[in-house]
């Protein structure tokens, strides 16, 4: 067998999310589909995390097994995938393809997620981007959810911030950045409307952890909470404590960071 | 009758462009039926400009009438026009309204148009972005493209960048501005992905100008013209003398600049 390491791009709009699932399509069967496409054997991916329906990715990495005969290379492999994407019109992307050893495993070997959530503020909702970020009609107040933000930072207890059913072994994770910034205006902002991006990176991630603990940044930035109710909703290590989980529509997967150092791969490097 | 001035964000994929068809979901439709749910009355808006199938825009403006009896505020107008879209799932929503003046006129207060054209060059074919920006496996070279953009700014019979079917009584415009940029790399560019802006400002512009503009500087980016070539095919003025027409996906109506002299409204201000 011949492994390939992938990065996937996708609008998670028309799907079920990551995992394979009885009803519904996910991204896992759609790109394993492709892959029969390609080599005649449908062969599901394994991805470095598992989103929900509508979350999105840039970089998501995975790897699958081929047959070694014939021999592909990495670039013939990624344009076969994408081919039969595209004659599906699946909003699935592959990029970054390379040829890797056997011991590579694509969520062992990620060591670092990286996760971006977009927030706009306007006085009419988004079209363009109806389904890429949440839409508030109130604007939101950087400071305490930057405030809030920094008391959640490092090794805690997260249980607050954890959904039911998250099959972890235990609710501590590092949360190594959580950064809160308005986004730069370009030429697709309005001039009413305000970007926020919130950023999260850690070697994993509980259950929805990162919707999470948007949901209660947002109730900061709307000032209906205090930056220190949050870490005393951190201090209860009890869901309920916390702020509600955000929509998915405004989250991406953004990129892994590899095992061996490497800096994140196939997308820019976030910035914390 | 009172009369409304609104600005309109679409994403126009899933229409058959702004005008009205008799075969075909167009946008000037689409709000009327929600004008209709409004009011009671099917009401067409009269636009800045007409777009094709599948070209977006930011804000263009437009102008419609409704009865005097009730008085309706702008945010009231405004509201109830993104419920009625938002319940149909349009890919369409309405900011920057006004009450303005029984003389204002959508299309002939606009006095300067300004359009954006989206390049993406990349290995894998965007999945986020599919129908957002034009993508080319290839790289383009910015400054033969920026030679060749200087050579079409002024004033010109523009014979050669002008669709057949072109309703406009003549072949002169005034080209204001038309630059070739590249896009500040985000979290949403990979590596290895370029992205290049063209954008475009004049008074008026013929049918398919600036998609025929992009088409041509398109073949300069791509080294199999000079830029020199671009100035003898305007000189030739003759349609079968530029390059083809560069598809409708990457191309947005971004905003139009008022009568009055007021900045671009809704919008950016484009940065020629």
């Amino acid at each position: 067998m011949a492994r390939y390491r992938i990065l996937i791009e996708f609008d998670g709009s028309n799907y079920c999310g990551w995992q394979s699932q009885p009803n519904g399509v996910s991204i896992q069967d759609t790109i394993a589909r492709a892959i029969e496409g390609l080599s005649g054997t449908f062969a599901r991916p394994i991805a470095a995390g598992r989103t929900d329906a509508g979350v999105h990715a840039l970089a998501l990495p995975a790897h699958f097994d081929l047959p070694n005969d014939p021999e592909r290379s990495a670039n013939d492999v990624q344009n076969a995938l994408n081919h039969y994407l595209r004659i599906r019109d699946e909003t699935i992307s592959i990029h970054g393809t390379l040829r890797v050893g056997d011991d590579f495993h694509a969520r062992h070997d990620t060591v670092r997620r990286h996760y971006l959530y977009r927030i706009v503020s306007a006085d009419a909702p988004p079209a363009l981007q109806a389904q890429r970020v949440l839409h508030l009609y109130r604007p939101l107040a950087l400071t305490p959810m930057q405030e809030a933000a920094a008391t959640l930072i490092g090794e805690h207890d997260f249980s607050s911030f954890r959904a039911a059913g998250c099959q972890a072994d235990g609710p501590v994770r590092v949360l190594e950045s959580l950064s809160v910034a308005y986004a730069p205006t370009d030429d697709f902002s309005r001039d009413s409307s305000l970007e926020i991006i919130i950023r999260a990176s850690a070697p994993s991630f509980l259950y929805n952890q990162v919707r999470i603990i948007v949901g209660t940044l947002i109730l900061v930035g709307l000032q209906r909470w205090s930056p220190e109710q949050v870490a005393l909703a951190l201090a209860a290590r009890n869901r309920a404590a916390a702020g509600p989980t955000a929509p998915p529509h405004g989250l991406y997967f953004l990129t892994g960071s590899a095992r061996n150092g490497e800096p994140p791969q196939g997308g820019q490097c976030p910035q914390p």
